[in-house]
């Protein structure tokens, strides 16, 4: 009989749900809106059916060991989820006691970023890495950091909120309010806005010229910058810039074995990765120089995410520290 | 009969020993200069005169129970001190064996800067803390960082290299060989630069301007501070928000329970503190926002490092985890 655990990752448009063996194999594989009429009345009756849906969907025998949850805004002490601005919890929601009351399995719940990092860690490229940290590049700038083989929580869970240090000379209003954030150049948004700079400043001619601040996105810049589009080169090469001079200064604080980048920029491949290395390379102290790999992630960003829940349970009942 | 451990501080100029108990209180104090004719030769039967000395002079039955060791550029895996630019040693030299050998008793040896966390840890203002950074300002800025109770050592020990992470806008030339590392304002000498650049910048009457660079020390600006000197205030204002702005993103990704402010210049006490603390707030995040305290060190700077070394034996004999 196979052991399965359940992967729950929890995000703003849709909730995904997984079977997975310790293998990291998926067996099953769903989702549903996380918004619907009913808002939190019927999320859990939905959670509820599309685990169920997924259970009769192996055609195997199995046993249940275990639920892992990864979630934004989430308590992982009381196990609920509290004020995430994208859910329609309005109160602390407790979804790990309704869990386990239904499911009589354990259910544990950790940060979306974490999870995506146990599943690198567990599942993807930083298997046996226990000190690094990722970066997931999709509309803003995720973060998770692992030291000592364990996950950095600070002292209520705020942790590794990377993506509002502040860069050098940059005035660009960030989401949270502050300006010069680093997720206001380093993100699929912050990309664009660096194209409507360059679109300022530079005047070579650029198939980006074309399209209007609404219409762009990271896909089509990448895109160009593939068809040798110099201004849409210049772009990457900016972000990959900021970027390697602040990895520097993280590489400085905590000495990393490796930085993984995921998220959908990291599909850029080397049109990031190397101004990355190389400026970071080039502001590091001499004894850091030629050390830190950078690595970019092999796992699409929801199953990195659905194997990180489903890690949760394995790395719980192999009693490897995560915590 | 009482149960006493042996702290050991290798700095560049001299080697403090000390027996201390339990309770972190010291039973006898000595040291010895680092370099003497015959060098590493003379080293080592300098290190144990120096302990026996110590040893009789206590005037009570007691146990000795271990040893530990704090001093810079050690392989604490190896157990030896490696390349240390300031100590006699050419080649690699094997501490711990050469003193097991000699005492049998377990003997420790960690980096100075994280003796001086563990000593504030396990005796200082840190007791109880288990997400903090230790910050000390001597005439480099030395840091030392502890999450989930355990050191952030870095993949092989070299983490912590704060006072060579990144300032905006600041070309200083520093002592690694580049320019800009925080440690060119946040130090002690640092802060002798900042004046130098406030008596090019300003016009304001200030004693400081009777002193040469070479006479100007850390302490000379504190005084001329107390007394009401504006240029003075004025440095310490500036040196206060750099580190607030660096601290800020410290918190931003670490948020530690509390940054504990250590060495010669946490004596400026608040003149340095409310800068700091007014610019880190003001760069946090609102969720970040008055939570992290900023705590200065009520230990003399050699007396956290020795019982740090003594706390490396506490510590394991007891099974607290400080690794």
């Amino acid at each position: 009989m196979v052991e399965l655990a359940i992967g729950i990752d929890i995000g703003g448009t849709s909730t995904k749900v997984a079977l997975i063996n310790a293998s990291g194999e998926f067996l099953a594989k769903g989702s549903f809106p996380s918004h619907s009429v009913g808002g939190a009345d019927v999320f859990f009756p939905n959670l509820l059916k599309s685990i169920q849906s997924l259970l009769e969907e192996v055609g195997i025998a199995y046993q249940l060991v275990g639920i892992g949850i990864g979630a934004p805004s989430c308590n992982e002490q009381e196990g609920t989820i509290e004020g995430a601005a994208n859910l329609p919890f309005q109160k602390p929601y407790p979804i790990v006691q309704m869990l386990e009351d239904a499911s009589s399995v354990p259910v544990w719940l950790t940060k979306d970023g974490n999870a995506a990092l146990l599943g690198e860690r567990r599942f993807g490229i930083a298997r046996n890495i226990d000190n690094f940290i990722l970066l997931t590049l999709g509309t803003g700038l995720g973060c998770a950091i692992m030291m000592n083989g364990r996950l950095i929580k600070g002292s209520s869970g705020l942790a590794g909120e990377t993506g509002h240090i502040r860069v050098a000379n940059n005035n660009r209003k960030c989401g949270c309010g502050k300006r010069g954030c680093l997720e206001t150049y380093v993100s699929a948004v912050g990309l664009k806005r660096t194209v409507m700079a360059l679109l300022a400043e530079e005047t070579m001619p650029s198939i980006l010229r074309a399209y209007s601040f609404e219409q762009l996105d990271a896909h089509l810049i990448y895109l160009a910058a593939q068809e040798g589009d110099e201004l849409a080169r210049l772009a990457f090469e900016l972000t990959g810039n900021v970027l390697g001079e602040k990895l520097a200064e993280l590489v400085t604080v905590f000495e990393p074995e490796a930085i993984v980048l995921a998220g959908g920029m990291a599909e850029a491949g080397s049109l990031l990765t190397r101004p990355v290395q190389q400026r970071m390379e080039s502001e590091l102290l001499s004894f850091h120089k030629n050390k830190v790999r950078i690595l970019t992630t092999a796992l699409a960003t929801n199953d990195a995410a659905l194997l990180g829940a489903a890690s949760l349970v394995w790395d719980q009942l192999r009693s490897v520290p995560v915590s």
